[in-house]
Order: C-alpha cells, then sequence, then structure tokens
C-alpha cells in the first residue's frame, strides 16, 4: 500500500524526499516507490509543448512539399528550434529544481556529480 | 519555343533561368512556368530529414511519458535541435545557390535585397 | 570560535559554508567574512580565460585591419564566441556547485529562486 | 596609375568589378589593384564593433577581479557573445553583397564553391 500520495509535502514544506530522480542513491528506503525524473510535475506541460513542436515539424514538411519560399520556411524552423529550446530549458530547471537539489539534501559526492552533468548537458546546447 | 524540361541546363551550364524563388520579379517572362524555391532539387532530402526529425521528437515524448532521467531527455533534445539547424543550413545554401543567384544574375536592386532578406534570416538563428 | 581559512573544508567533507554567494540571506552569521561569488576557487582559471578571449578579440582587429579574407574573419569570430561560451558553462558550473548548493543546504525559497535565477541565465545563451 | 577609385560605380550601378574577395580568380585583369574582402566598406563599422566587444571583454575581467555576482557576470558573457554574434552576422552580409555576388557575376564553378563556403561559415555559428 501507498501511503504517500505524490502530492505530499513535507514538514519544512518542500518537495517530499521519496520524489527522486533517478540513477541516485538512497540512504533512506523507507518511503521510495520509485525514481521519478525531475519534470514529473510538469509532464503534461511538457508533453504538450513537444506535441506543439512535432506539430510544428509537420508543418514545415508541409511548406516544403507546397513549394513555399525558402526564407519562409528558415524563418519557421528557426521558430521550432527556439520552441525545442524552451523546453529544454524548462526541463533543465525541472532537474536542477528536483533532482540536483535532493542530491545535494542527501549530500556526498553526488551533488557535485549531479552539477557536473548537468553543466555538461546545457554546454551540449550551446557551440562550445 | 521553349518547353525545357527542369533539368535542362543552360549553355552556360548554369541552373536555367526559370527555376526561380518566389517573389522574384523578372524582366524576361519568356521560360518561367513557375516559381519554384531554392530547395526544390533537394525537396526529397529536406523532406526525409524532416521526417527524421519529426521522429525524434515524437521519441522525445515517448521518452517523457516513460519518466525517462532528465539528462538522458535534455540529451535528446540537444540532438534534435542540432538536426533541425542542419536542415536550416541545407536551406539556406539552396536558397543561396539558387535564389540568391539568380537575382544576382537579374541585377539591380533584388540581389542586395535578397542577400539582405537572407542575412536577417541567419540572425534569427543566432542570438543577436 | 571559528577562524577557518577559506581553504577549510567542514567535517562531512564540503566547502564551507562561509563562502556564500552575494545577495544570499543567512540565518546563522558566525563565520560569514564576505559573500563571494561561486567562481572564487577558479577566479584565476576564469580570468586566464577571458584575458585569452581578449586577445582573439584583439586578433580580429587585426585580420580586419588587414583586409583578410572575409570567411577567415568568421571562422575567427565563431571561435572566439565558442571559447566565451566555455566560459558561461564554467561560470554556471562554479554558481551551481556553491551558490546554488549553498542555497539549497540554507532551505526555504531561496533555493527554488536561485535555480529559477540560474535557469534564466541559460535561456539568455539560447536563443529562447 | 590607379584609373578608378574606390568609389566608382559601373554603367549599371553596381558595385565595381575591380573590388574582388580574395582568392577570387578574374578573367579580366584589367581594373583589379588588389583583392579587397567584402566588409572593405564598413571596416570602420566593423572596427568600432570589435573594439566595443573588446572593452566587454575586459569588462568581464574586471566584474570577476571584484567578485561580482556569478549571474552578473553571465548576463554580461550573454550580452558579449550576442554583439560578437552580430559582428558575425554583419561580416556574413558584406561576404554575400560583394564577394558571393562578384563569383556569381563571374560565372563558372566559383559562384557555387563561394556558397558552400559561406554556408559552411554559418554552420560554424550553429551547433550542427
Amino acid at each position: 500500500m501507498q501511503s504517500a500520495p505524490f502530492s505530499a509535502i513535507d514538514a519544512a514544506g518542500r518537495r517530499p524526499r521519496w520524489i527522486l530522480c533517478r540513477g541516485m542513491e538512497r540512504v533512506d528506503h523507507t518511503a521510495v516507490q520509485q525514481a521519478l525524473p525531475g519534470y514529473h510535475d510538469d509532464k503534461d506541460a511538457v508533453l504538450k509543448r513537444l506535441r506543439r513542436v512535432e506539430g510544428q515539424v509537420r508543418g514545415l514538411q508541409r511548406l516544403v512539399k507546397e513549394d513555399q519560399y525558402c526564407i519562409d520556411v528558415l524563418t519557421q524552423v528557426a521558430a521550432t528550434t527556439k520552441a525545442l529550446q524552451a523546453v529544454a530549458v524548462q526541463l533543465l530547471e525541472d532537474h536542477l529544481q528536483h533532482c540536483v537539489q535532493e542530491a545535494v539534501m542527501a549530500g556526498g559526492d553526488e551533488a557535485r556529480d549531479k552539477v557536473a552533468e548537468a553543466s555538461q548537458a546545457v554546454a551540449r546546447f550551446l557551440r562550445t
């Protein structure tokens, strides 16, 4: 029986410890049901954004099929990459708010590794 | 009478004058059948790339639905934006190879305007 | 009385609490000497990178003064932006390793605000 | 003896043929004094922008020396990369307006190669 619903908030008003990111080691196993990603609470919003991006990519195919003007297609490609990068920023913020914070509170080397991993993820979005 | 197919090449080995980009004014109307975009010859390749990007965006939705780890999703978002930007570079090159070259050969202010337009399109992909 | 030098490490092997980022509120004032930025320990490395970027920008001016070929100048501009973005990733990682971690350990709303602020800083590097 | 000043405009109102980009082969050598880059007419403006970027990079070093807050430094790094990318867009536009147009008017394979080269230069600014 699962005693604590996902909406539970701990005494300090923090996100409950048992909503953890995958890959994290837990010292205290009492409440963990499963590892959840940092975007878990925003899942619907993230999926909605991704479905819209999918619609934009299909729109791009339609523009190309219809022989629309190159610059008009390019403008829409730019809008689509912009929408994708906004998804990335949301995922990053969720990851930092939940997974990285959990790692910091858990202590040890985990926090340092999580931050290094997140920084490398950002670097993949820049031209470094 | 000129009934040249789209694969025709002019005497100088240049892309035929009647494959023009939308929006271009033509002084000589004799051969123009219709305005075609610069990516016309690469249309299948562009569509294939866009279908692959669409597949990547659907893959992103699957990762999110399956609660996959934030960083793994972010890495795939980065790969998808990279693929989209490669489409943009192809469209830009096709546009410069055909539309801008046509405008230059047609002479007048058209060429200057086309180049300014293409530069602005590039600026939309950078953070300027 | 704690008169720990900046190189001191706490019992848990963590960066000392008194190396804090500017703008952070502290509950416990005993050990704080002054607020230090997250890149404090990497300051020399960051400055060295920035001096190299400055050299690259002066090199760009020399190329332009010497009428070097446009594409060669553009290639060096790209290398310079790449170097700048690498500085940004280092500053971000230092900020997350120190300032954000401090905020998380301090508890309260501070951590959430710090993470939102860092995410917005990343967004400024993307075209969102 | 140089008979045509750089400000000369040809009969068709086009930029004179003898302002060419480096690396271009010329069929007609009569007027060429030397190869000039596409940004030649904007040289002062480009240098002014680059000096301002240099000032920004020195400002970044000052912020770091003064232990300014990480996010404030990051914001200025973002502004500096933005300024550099604006230089890139100006150089690209000048290159397309002059060097690529010259190549197109000269005819032959030169134009195709110049456009491919410019597209690759753009790709270096994107994460492709």
